[in-house]
């Protein structure tokens, strides 16, 4: 997601360091301590302008939101959006997806969530998709057995690879999706693309797979 | 596929019983035999008028192929089209495709095609599909393990449901094409159904699997 450079956005973030956390291996393991509640955590990497989590938090006032998001100039949105509705049941990182390991521990997530994820199309940039295997194998040690990764994307590239690259690698797929908005599905969230892409008509592809350990 | 009723089908077929095999089950285990070569043995389930397997045979002369179709009034144009260009290395039998096991061997075929199958979109023939786990489990046997299922369909319904049986199953997918021509693959040989749904501009999938022994 490209966005305009906001030279404000870093001390933003510094200032508003209840939503966007600082440091947050220190939570590794701790997370529903951190929450104070033993609800299901969901995580959402690549959370961008942040629609979807504060969507998703709204829907599920019970449950825990995590949204990472690298982007300094996005993330704010996102910031902006969980003040101005008082969300107490998610929270955000201004970090990159490499690291997951080092924040979570083993079987700490529930759901985990790659909405319109940057498709990175050429061939010598596979290794930064968030279906390549380096980042399955950070999914597969981080989610419960029964948990699920649910993947959204209007590329067709990226979905077809992730299809063939996530099957290699021993994910099953509960469901699959070539045209989401067809399913009408009420209790479907949707990202900022999306809204954009599927007022255009484009179809929406959506897989839920687990990740046999 | 529909077809007319063809009243003199059934007679045509039993006037041509060098290319449409009567009792296929005596050739068990000894297809190579039947061809007299060692080529690798391609399957078709659900062959229709023949001009896939028509175009394959051609195209790779030194295998051999075997199309499956059970409705009498179709397979004659087949027949036909085999007889025409005195097609050796091919092969029809009229049969339905729930007993494969009694026909080919474990491990006696290289490589299985579904091509435009019946999507048999309720619920209540979900068992029909043919890649329900029942067929599924047939051609894992029938299969050597480096073979592989190549299935094609413009049917969207079909093919999500394809993509997580399969992988439900324990199938790998080794490719996915969610627009099979935009790849302008020189090596696909299109069916019938394909030419017109690519002449509309509407997209054929394709997925590529094996199934793991």
């Amino acid at each position: 997601m490209r966005a305009r450079y906001k030279p404000w956005a870093a001390d933003f973030i510094k200032e508003n360091t209840d939503i966007v956390l600082p440091e947050p291996s220190q939570y590794f393991g701790k997370w529903r301590e951190y929450f104070s509640n033993d609800a299901p955590l969901h995580l959402e990497i690549g959370t961008g302008k942040g629609q979807f989590i504060k969507g998703m938090a709204k829907q599920y006032p019970n449950d825990n939101f995590v949204g990472i998001e690298i982007v300094e100039s996005i993330i704010v949105s996102a910031v902006q959006k969980i003040k101005k509705k008082q969300l107490s049941n998610v929270r955000l990182l201004n970090e990159d997806a490499m690291d997951l390991t080092s924040i979570f521990a083993e079987n700490e997530i529930d759901m985990i969530y790659l909405n319109f994820s940057d498709p990175w199309p050429k061939n010598r940039h596979e290794k930064r998709r968030l279906t390549f295997p380096y980042f399955l194998k950070q999914y597969q040690q981080l989610l419960k057995p029964e948990g699920k990764v649910v993947l959204k994307t209007d590329n067709r590239g990226f979905f077809e690879y992730s299809l063939a690259s996530m099957s290699q690698y021993g994910c099953i797929f509960d469901e699959v999706s070539l045209d989401l908005h067809e399913l009408e599905d009420p209790t479907n969230v949707m990202t900022e693309y999306e809204e954009k892409f599927a007022a255009k008509g484009q179809p929406i592809y959506r897989l839920i797979a687990h990740i046999p350990k």
